[in-house]
């Protein structure tokens, strides 16, 4: 069997062969200049895909959970108190390494499906008449239940509640796919990783540091070495790292970053936006529910979808690549079971999302699922056809559609 | 734009990464011991591929039409006759490749769309009573036209006329994707190339010969160096080259041969013959024709497709390829504005055939074609839920579709 | 300038193309049946390079330092007192860690040049009458001074002692390199990465951990999540991982162990000793003198040398590098200045080193080092045309050599 | 064993990482407009590389002696005569080619270790009234003896004779590599390959063509279809080419290109040569001889080394391969047994050309050669020591050395 069938997991992504080719590098010093030469620029040039002028950019050789415990141990202290909803997978584990790492940590249950509750964040940082609270945790893409929260709101309402905590926002599965604006928005800590709108191999986590941030950094006292913000920075401005850095992916990033700005980062989060859409007029046609609440919620880079009262989702993934060789995202948590997951983010086309839309597709109807063989295939190329960037032809068919 | 959609062209194919990765190779001294023990074996295990045991393999770093080149210099003299029939744009290539060598071409003229006619041979053998004719050239999957030769029939006609000329088949763009039976057929050369079925880069030309056409070559007097099998079998005794060989190919064929054996010569075709078939159900759902004249003629490795009086297959596959940036043959010779095709050869699945059914029917689509979006790959769809190999799940809907 | 020159520093080494390759790979599902397939006898085989049937192997996607991080962590507590002795760059750095997590470090400061001191922890150890010292912490390979300390006395020491402490070592740049025998030696916790020995692009730290440190993990209170040994043994246990695993690493490591086992480790470690013998030869050519205390102590994989009184190493190797393109270790810390390192591990040849004794030769006599040009390759070339392993050839030249 | 050893054959060359980087590409489709984009300027940029304005590149997926056949076919016919002279193993196959394709060839026999007799040529020339000699071949760098031919002399040669013959020039060793002046010189056909100077994948004939010999095309009339001119032309003139091209070997060209110009040829050239004049530097500390009958003769690419009396050359470049890992070039020809041969051109630096150079010399030592172990590494170094280009000290002892 061909191993070259597109993944629809929501990342690591399908890797261009570019950024393969750059990553397949053998090994330079480190401590050399042209090491230097490469690192300094990469690193400033990610403060654009973070929407930063003031902020820093730190990254780590770790997975986007290293990330998030960089983030944490680099600016609280145990005991510290840090507010934060639950709202599906990924916001559960942050909350759960918050409280492994001895926070104080404020829960705000949500629905799974939700996004971010703005108005409870609200409320509970105006009942915080002491301040107690060190640190509002935002995931911004719920990977789980493709949920889209509005990372705006969640800072209006905490200039609302005239509080100075600070703002983290996990933007692992949306960076560089969806719009980010980490100065506009007033983040004080943004963590990403290398392997999803940046396309990479998985091993890089990278984080938007606000200068709020590295203050609170002095004062911090959870332990740390190895995610420590201090060594990494000092070694940083010099061109170093304070270990063996990730060369491939250094080097991995720069070729990403330069792919992004070709493209245009507008363009790609537009063409994010124009794959989703279509993935959810197959859903549409279909019949069946994203796990977000509402539309404005559903997210660019994966949508999560119901399966239909009755079926087993878990069983669809399963049929879905033991027959036709094809990765879908499975259920997270709650949703295990009753939801999967397409991913439609990183280096992907039109032409490879209808793919995934196809054999889902089959699957389902290979399970008697009640749905229209073909029917979300055609929803979506209807999409496309109108929406194409390098449609040249309009014709009154085209309109029609 | 992303440059990972697949091809749709028949050959050269995709490349499966594992290829890719054994090409991938640093430069090694081809006089040396591991180059002699790497190569001999790839030339034997060619065998199985071709379907002989008492022919020889000959390679050369060429292409294709190389191939023929060295098939006619090295078993024919000026003015040599050769028995041909046209009935498409490769078998058109190859009387001209004859005619100007000098050789005395004896052109059966044949509707495109038809194959090899092995009636209209056996007559033109039994009218050769003096056995002029050195040579019969059969091409036995017309690329153009999509259609496959029954070369045991042609073989049949050539013993019913006993007649003892040679048969040369071009099988560029069958074998190793098609059951191809050399010793069975008594075919004398074989001709073929590294980018169809091995699913390799192009550069290389792959023959296989009979001992009868071995025996040719002692008295045949087209000049020849680059491409004569004297050289390169005395080289080749001694596991070496006449001249410098392409290494990285002669690797990544040793690699391209564990694939195929891997996943087992009789999978191979019968996973080309339903892929093919999936195209051929979705050609039938948008009411369109496929230039071969008869069913049983259609090729397993590509379609070539007539679109509608009044359309021009041209701007359809420049439409794809524009707004789409999907690759698929265009209409050859004749052909040419009447038809497209679609390569469904090598490294392929049923999932990437499903997007490049999807994109072309949008391509028709926007184009006004009188045909309904979305019923090809429905059609594709029901095929290939019944017939996948993986199935593991029999369900009355399935039996249904 | 090419970038074909080889490195000598020593980690990350000289990635063989064969593993480059082996990264270079796209995206799976890391949730899917051939990455648990793949993953688990991997973890498995690493034993047979550690050393171990008792203990178990445990990865994370991260440098070594985040090793050092994972071994204190999972089986230690806050104030929880442990011995080690500082005897270079990386042991500090150790003893560094240990402080940041606030532990209670009890040092033994030892001149650098010097291995583990087994007398002093056995005095230290029985001192400890109430057996408050949790852990001994060891540096199997200091590479900063190319020193290699002797496990095994350690492990004696402690026995003498009659003390239950840990045993940890960080074998960061020996394992896959020189012997090492986890349970022979009874070590608690091993500490590798993947760019040494292993020959891998950086990012996976590689811990082999005994059961008697998987009890102390149940009991320690120090704050972890990403590196929570208990987190990735449930998810390893069902061929996962908690979070997004480095696939390409992994499936490298999957090739690196082929590497070696096809090789022998036994035969790995004679190459390595065979290959640091010569640049011991060169260096005694040269009239210098290396960092090791004693000639029992100089590590296989990296050379320390200190330069001549007067001359600053910094220069030579800032010269090295700008003038011929070849990159070699600096001095770190105390010999920051007044030593400079070849790394001589991973995949390297007599060849290799060759070239890299005849650099830093020339570099030296560029800056007017006294040394005879030419004098430290001929040493090596001696030394290596009398142990080469593929050697046909016994003349009486060669013995007298 | 490690396979990371450079190789000292004289072609193929080392490939850097950059160039097999470019050639590790997915299909695409060639007849799209990509393609065409990137293949036009790649042909036009060989140009500078053969010193040309007013010629035409032409290539062909065959190797070089495919180039060779393709500059006879198409412009000389059955009979027509040529002057060559014999003065090593690729004048000697030039010369066999031209025999076998039914040219009268006129051969004027020199010692091996001479270039190209120019005088000869002359007294042929004028000898010759009723010019009938079409063309003198001339090889510029013969790779079996190490010599470079003087071609500006050859071309006074012929204008003294006032001869109109063409002048087709064999450059594959030397191209990119060595001053090539294809308009200042003359030329009318030089035929040059993919894997010398270009760095590349054996598998392209790159040919400069002159408007007088895009005449003589014309009116040829040996057989060709593969190699013809006539063809390709027509099909690059619209970007494509007349079968299937070797896509990555051309995009592998592109990068080529690039790095070629980033260093500048000039640079390159003096490169080639600095190395050379090291390896010869060695030579004479042996107390060796080049095959090279002057110094003046002595190519920049290649040299070839007679071993001493009674020493059987292929004895040591076997022993040096088993022994060793490293590939040499064997004697060829009448230099069989009596030279070796070090292969000193493409992606090479000093440091690699030192490990060359002590590898040989182990094994001469081995064999009991009379030469001092390490003389001519110390020579090298040397030399190498005074003409760094990178060099930023210039020392007393430098100037001394």
């Amino acid at each position: 069997m061909s191993n070259q069938n597109p993944v629809f997991i929501p990342g690591p992504t399908n890797i261009p062969d570019r950024l393969l080719n750059a990553m397949h590098m053998q090994t330079r010093d480190h401590r050399a200049p042209d090491f230097v030469e490469t690192f300094a620029p990469v690193l400033n040039d990610c403060k654009r895909v973070f929407g930063t002028e003031t902020g820093q950019v730190i990254t780590f050789p770790s997975s986007g959970t290293g990330g998030w415990e960089a983030a944490v141990t680099n600016t609280l202290s145990p005991g510290d108190k840090v507010l934060i909803a639950r709202y599906g997978m990924f916001s559960h584990r942050w909350i759960d390494l918050c409280q492994r790492h001895g926070l104080d940590v404020q829960v705000i249950e949500c629905p799974w499906g939700d996004g971010a509750p703005a108005d409870q964040f609200e409320t509970a940082l105006k009942a915080d008449t002491e301040q107690q609270i060190k640190a509002v945790l935002v995931t911004h893409n719920e990977t789980a239940t493709g949920v889209r929260s509005d990372i705006g709101a969640v800072r209006k309402a905490m200039d609302n509640a005239g509080h100075p905590a600070m703002l983290f926002v996990d933007c692992v599965s949306s960076l560089a796919s969806m719009p980010f604006d980490m100065d506009g928005w007033g983040v004080d800590i943004a963590v990403s990783g290398s392997q999803k709108g940046f396309m990479l191999a998985t091993g890089m986590a990278i984080l938007g540091v606000s200068q709020k941030a590295l203050a609170a950094m002095e004062t911090a006292t959870l332990p740390r070495t190895f995610f420590d913000f201090r060594d990494m920075m000092a070694a940083n401005a010099n061109g170093g790292f304070p270990y063996t850095p990730p060369l491939q992916l250094i080097y991995g990033l720069k070729e990403s970053l330069s792919m992004l700005f070709e493209e245009g980062l507008d363009n790609v989060y537009a063409r994010h936006h124009r794959l989703a859409e279509g993935v959810r007029q197959a859903v549409a046609a279909w019949g069946l529910r994203l796990c977000a609440n509402s539309p404005e919620l559903a997210s660019d880079t994966v949508s999560a979808i119901y399966v239909p009262e009755g079926f087993d989702s878990n069983e669809l993934t399963d049929h879905a690549f033991n027959k036709y060789g094809v990765s879908y995202g499975i259920g997270l948590g709650e949703m295990n079971g009753k939801a999967f997951r397409i991913g439609h983010l990183g280096d992907l086309t039109d032409v490879m999302v209808l793919s995934g839309l196809a054999t889902i597709e089959m699957a389902m109807a290979d399970l008697n699922y009640p749905i229209e063989l073909g029917s979300g295939v055609r929803a979506a190329q209807e999409f496309f056809r109108r929406t194409a960037a390098g449609q040249a032809i309009d014709t009154p068919a085209q309109s029609a559609a």
